[in-house]
């Protein structure tokens, strides 16, 4: 069985402004100490995956930056979206793609974004997951909570799956649920029998594209008129004119809800998905007590923060805690850590002003 | 009477790094929004005492300095220290200077680097302790504390001076205090016979000359040896020699806490001797929740914070209080706004990693 590994790379988010810009997003930066997060996860695909048979999606801002940073990646493996419109359209896409080198070939579809402690344990799940889609199951994986987290998604375990070869231990999903308040998270962290949703699939390229059929008509339909020009010179200009009309709808919501074909092969391989400048103790080493240090960064009685003084100049950080400092060289961001999410509003506020120029 | 106000500008301190430096210290540095606080120091005399009569001492990394600012002050009027002996010294060596120049000159010894919000109350109580110290007093300027400030020193108010003219409010200083904890702060206050010792005094020439004489003959003597070359091609060879030999003492404790003759002038002018990045908001516009800011500061969801955004990029500050962030240019500091004094650890830090180029 060979698999296909499909990155999406489109994102663009701003939660980690400043280094993070609109020309450099997350994927690409090194937030881990393991390179680019987008090298890293090609990188920790084989032997399962070789990256000749990886593909990897993105937009057109950051596809020569994608290809320059994936050397094994054959340049016409990164496909190249006109315009974001969230996962279901760049999944339909991407399965044209594998299917037409390999119809019935098993795609694995990775965020570019996150980062995985245990890499051995992530292929073993990612394997198990791709033996049952080769056998026409849409797999996912989910990842057992350790915490009542509120910034992931959850789904909810259904029946274990008939005894077989490849089952152990996969289930049905019952049903995906959205991110959770404060009490509801807890209450799925006690119950069981709710996992967090990866965001990471597993399925036959005929099979998706038989499900988006069903679930998305329209897309459907869109991804036919693609499919038709796909090899030939029209190709650039049919998915110019056709793909920013797509639905700009996640595969999730747009097809996983509504299926009762998926089933989950439950994991634990240190999974992460790097969600603001506050996750970086979970993925970095601290000192011993918690201070994340990066480049010329002087904490002084302080502990719990998170200092990333890659500017080239000295950043002292004296008497705080909890506290994000970050010196991008053009841009400094200093935030309670509680409020990393919000470095959106230095982002809006700076768009505002007309300060493209660091954004 | 003429009076020669003396501006003690050999200040070199570390609490307002990264905006200050060994090259550029706090007397230097534009803190309150006037300009730097030399040069405001300077000009706010007027009309009380004029440029051309002014005297500045300071080191000699900053003669060239100080001279380029004070366009009004003749070059020969900025006596340079060889090395830094505190006060006491100080004082002397420019007692020096205005005698030879006129023996019963009238001095006004001023530090350059403090904040005056009410000018004009300022100059009235300068005078007043001119026309004292034309009389033959050492007179000092005390002021009228409104909260147990740690901080400064303190001097118990005594008998109130004989009628006569020019003395209404002045009093004889029954003792000088030096900073109390907050606990003898608080009682400070509520006596009410304690005001802040404000090191601004005003005394004649010769009658400094002798006082100094009298409680440090040594230092005494060297001033002799620097007096006899003075106006000679042997003046700065033989400072050169003496002074680095001066005790480094300060004129309260060498002089004025020894003796009776002390008289003090009890005033509230809004001082401020802007101790820290801390004292900012006292000298400078806030907005409505009391946030400072200078350059392209951000401050989102914050309060009570100082952000001094110098180094020409934007700075964003998201939900925190009470947190002072420098951006230099070439070095950032992040402070916890009551850890203001602890800037010298950074400093110590900093010289310890040998980066003398920011220091």
């Amino acid at each position: 069985m060979k698999v296909y590994p499909v990155i999406m790379a489109g994102g663009s988010g701003t939660r980690f402004w400043p280094l993070s810009r609109r020309s450099r997003p997350k994927q690409f930066l090194d937030l881990a100490g393991e390179g680019p997060l987008l090298s890293a996860t090609v990188r920790r695909l084989p032997p399962l995956a070789l990256p000749a048979d990886t593909y990897v999606v993105c937009g057109p801002t950051h596809a020569r930056a994608a290809r320059r940073l994936l050397k094994g990646v054959p340049a016409a493996n990164v496909i190249v979206e006109p315009c974001a419109r969230n996962t279901a359209p760049c999944v339909g896409l991407a399965a044209l793609h594998v299917a037409a080198r390999d119809r019935k070939g098993v795609m694995l579809m990775l965020p570019a974004d996150h980062h995985i402690a245990r890499p051995d344990a992530f292929r073993a799940a990612l394997a198990q997951a791709a033996g049952l889609a080769a056998k026409g199951h849409i797999a996912t994986i989910g990842i057992r909570p350790h915490a009542p987290e509120t910034g992931y998604g959850y789904l909810k375990v259904g029946a274990k799956l008939p005894k077989g070869r490849g089952r152990a231990g996969a289930h049905r999903v019952e049903r995906f649920v959205e991110k959770p308040d404060v009490i509801t998270a807890a209450r799925y962290l006690a119950d069981g029998h709710y996992l967090w949703n990866s965001g990471i699939f597993a399925f036959r390229a005929d099979v998706i594209l038989d499900e988006i059929r069903r679930a998305m008509p329209v897309l459907g339909e869109q991804l036919g008129a693609i499919q038709k020009a796909l090899g030939t010179p029209a190709y650039k200009r049919t998915l110019a004119r056709v793909f920013p009309d797509c639905p700009s709808i996640s595969i999730d919501y747009g097809v996983m809800e509504k299926s009762q074909q998926i089933v989950v092969v439950p994991a634990d391989f240190g999974w992460s998905d790097v969600g603001s400048f506050a996750a970086l103790p979970d993925v970095r080493s601290t000192d011993h007590v918690g201070n994340v240090a990066e480049g010329e960064a002087l904490v002084i009685d302080g502990q719990n923060n998170v200092v990333l003084a890659v500017g080239g100049r000295p950043v002292a950080v004296i008497g705080l805690e909890g506290v994000v400092v970050v010196d991008a060289g053009d841009a400094i961001l200093v935030c309670k850590k509680d409020r990393a999410q919000d470095v959106r509003k230095a982002v809006d506020e700076l768009a505002r002003r007309g300060r493209d120029e660091v954004l």
